[in-house]
């Protein structure tokens, strides 16, 4: 058991005056910091600009305001547990802000429990890391967790060379890289519904799954951010990593125990069994003008400043050589400015190998449908006697969603800096699983395919339905 | 291609001024005859009293108009094709019997198709069979067929005397037996599920499921009927037939074909996989003063006229030796006066191998709970998560109702009819199945195990809960 005050801690925040901060972070922060019976924390943003702490706490302030939150609790918590340190270039400034950390810790009766949590650009996190090693900022009497957002490298070459930086400071055990697509209630929906229910995990197999579809979707397009989005793509911002992951959870083996290394195993173990994509198995393409939600929208081309062969839509077909998957194909498929917002793996199944109405039967195949934004919940998509004289069928569901049962389901952000605080690293990805990823897409990031235009609004450009097509499949648009 | 001249028919009822007429009969015949493109059908009631057409057609209008059918057109049907038939014993009675339905027959150019509907008591089944055989009421240009209600004898003596008494006049593709109890849609709907969804086919076997309950509740108890009902019990109205049938459906194996032999053939096929029920894996019961729905009711002894060892709940444990089964129990379960009216199977799945949570761990087993009446549908009960930071599990549905999505489902016995004109047997039961059905439960009609009181409004007797107990199962009480 872990005793609460094991979680007092100073938590200190590099790019502490940035969005992530505004929206993100500084409620999650919040929130934790009021829970009954929680840890005690202290808050140090660190920044460039040269704020001072009550210029940060005004900031803040109207920062949760504008979130909703209350002004009494928030006002207090400002004061009580926030401070700020601006960050010069220099050696001597990080040495300064050591001095500024250890003081803090003495004055608040910290343990000297350290969160360093990088909300900075990917160009300078490799900088920032060594700053934190050169400077002893990691060493102290308790325990020190390094928390990184993504993107984790730009490609294998440029992961592997992170990881090993990251790795001369800090053993792999200190390091946290959040993936907060999914959330952490949706990862562990996820686990819980494949291993503590065995009617499902019976026909998870090759026996039972002809293939399984995962979707994220975005209504969205690059919205003014075109020019740090053209650098990127698709592949980089969504495939490697959210889709990647999903596709871990859905294909893993059960883990021999359900602990953080264990399930990470299973996990990088999937990405060791799928062969890297071939060109012929991507396609690519690039929004243009349409219509997405009944409203008129332009295309790419228009929001970047120079011609532009930056995908937008990925779609891909992997394989698994592995005994429970070899032979499923595993279709994955993102994009902006697609017809709506959603997340979905669809796991459909085999046909019936004989119909009840002969061999031109009209019966479809079951699917599991897993929605995990919005929406979260389950369709078991199920076969059902059109009632009436002559034998028909119809398709329906038999329907879950959690906010039916539950209400809203609690932020992402809370819930993994608390399992920062308490070390699990369950929901967090380990350096072999970002580089087995990264892995899977080196041929197609070397020589990208070409990329087709689609229009705004669609489900992406045409040779994506052909990608299953050919095989006699096809998307499940929602 | 049945034409609908085909179906064009003289349709005699037995036992015409009777309860199950007024009740079911008259109202199925009435909007049959009305369909669109249906069959044009004549109905000759015949009975031993001394009724005219005419007041035949007052009670049958009186009938129609109480269900709640309009005024216009029942008058009309009523005195366009109702007819009425004194019937007294004497051979020559049967002769003018056999007159009348010819001329009936001539006046309305019908080709001698004819059903014989028995709305008789079971008592007088016997004989009138024989009277139809002697006096070849049988014998038409067209096809005949004999429609029979359950009881179909009270044990494997009498069932096989009935059904050798009927096949000296009949060929058993003659004989419709009506098990009205799960009516057509929901049989179909059965089987629809069972074999046009195979998500549940694959884990439909011993190495999946755990065991399988079946339960038909009532809520009523004998209603005044106590006379006749004492000297039947639980078993002969309800086990042998109803809960029978259910079970056939739920274990069968996929018939070679869709068509009513291939179908049959599997479901008595599952009744000689059945072992007899031996005394100790049955429980009987019978229920004493109790409350049932929040009002107070007398005991079954109250009811009945003398002291009575009738069984008015049973609860049975039945093993099958075959290759999908072997090793899974199925609890059959029945009474009156238990605490709510339901029919339902509940396949409950074996536990995960390994629970998430390690070896105390709360997580139930899987379970698809198939509801026949009232209310009928489906829930798969899956483990998810409950929403916080620690694991927590809840048993959750995935949910499905046919009303919700169809609205009512249509009367059981109009479609039954139907089937009979156009002589689909499929939801019919063969002579054969009736045997094995009564062939399961000989031993312990002949030797009934002890009967337990149970109070009025509750789940039966103790003794029945201790049948799965000590298999370490339990009751799904609903």
């Amino acid at each position: 058991m872990t005793r609460p005050g094991d979680l007092n801690h100073l938590f200190v925040v590099f790019g502490a005056t940035g969005d992530l901060m505004r929206r993100k972070l500084l409620a999650a922060l919040f929130r934790l910091g009021r829970r009954d019976g929680g840890a005690r924390g202290v808050v140090l943003g660190v920044g460039r600009s040269p704020w001072t702490d009550d210029r940060f706490r005004v900031w803040a302030r109207e920062a949760l305001l504008a979130l909703g939150h209350p002004d009494e609790g928030v006002s207090q918590w400002c004061e009580g547990c926030l401070f700020y340190h601006a960050l010069g270039e220099r050696a001597e400034d990080d040495e300064e802000l050591r001095e500024r950390m250890e003081s803090l810790e003495r004055a608040h009766g910290l343990p000297g429990n350290r969160v360093l949590y990088l909300a900075i650009p990917p160009d300078a996190v490799p900088a920032t890391v060594e700053r934190i090693g050169r400077s002893g900022l990691h060493r102290s009497h308790g325990w020190t967790r390094l928390v990184l957002e993504k993107p984790f490298g730009t490609d294998l070459a440029s992961a592997r060379a992170l990881n090993q930086l990251i790795h001369a400071s800090f053993e792999e055990s200190q390091v946290f890289r959040i993936d907060h697509y999914l959330g952490k209630e949706t990862m562990q929906n996820l686990l819980t519904f494949r291993f503590a229910n065995p009617v499902f995990e019976s026909v998870w197999n090759r026996d039972r799954v002809d293939h399984v579809q995962i979707t994220v979707a975005e209504a969205v397009g690059v919205e003014g951010r075109g020019h740090s989005y053209d650098r990127v793509g698709a592949l980089r911002d969504m495939v490697q990593n959210h889709l990647t992951q999903i596709l871990s959870l859905i294909a893993m083996e059960p883990p021999a125990r359900f602990e953080a290394d264990a399930i990470r195993n299973e996990k990088v173990k999937v990405l060791h069994s799928v062969a890297p994509v071939a060109r012929d198995a991507a396609v690519f393409g690039q929004y243009t003008r349409g219509q997405v939600e009944g409203r008129d929208v332009t295309g790419y081309g228009e929001e970047v400043e120079a011609p532009s062969r930056t995908e937008t839509f990925v779609a891909l077909r992997l394989e698994l050589a592995n005994w429970r998957w070899r032979g499923v194909p595993f279709y994955l498929r993102t994009g902006k400015r697609l017809k709506r917002q959603i997340s979905q793996v669809v796991v459909q199944f085999r046909p019936a190998p004989l119909c009840p109405l002969g061999p031109d039967c009209p019966a479809s195949p079951n699917a599991l449908v897993i929605t995990l934004q919005p929406d979260e919940g389950f369709d078991l998509l199920v076969e059902v006697k059109t009632p009436g004289q002559a034998i028909a069928f119809q398709t329906q569901r038999f329907r879950f969603r959690y906010a039916e049962v539950f209400g809203p389901l609690p932020d992402a952000y809370e819930t993994l800096l608390y399992d920062v605080l308490t070390g699990d690293q369950t929901l967090f990805v380990r350096s072999d699983e970002i580089e087995a990823a990264w892995r899977l897409y080196e041929a197609i990031l070397t020589h990208p395919p070409e990329v087709h235009p689609y229009v705004a609004g669609s489900w992406g450009p045409e040779q994506a339905d052909a990608l299953l097509a050919r095989e006699g499949r096809s998307w499940w648009n929602p």
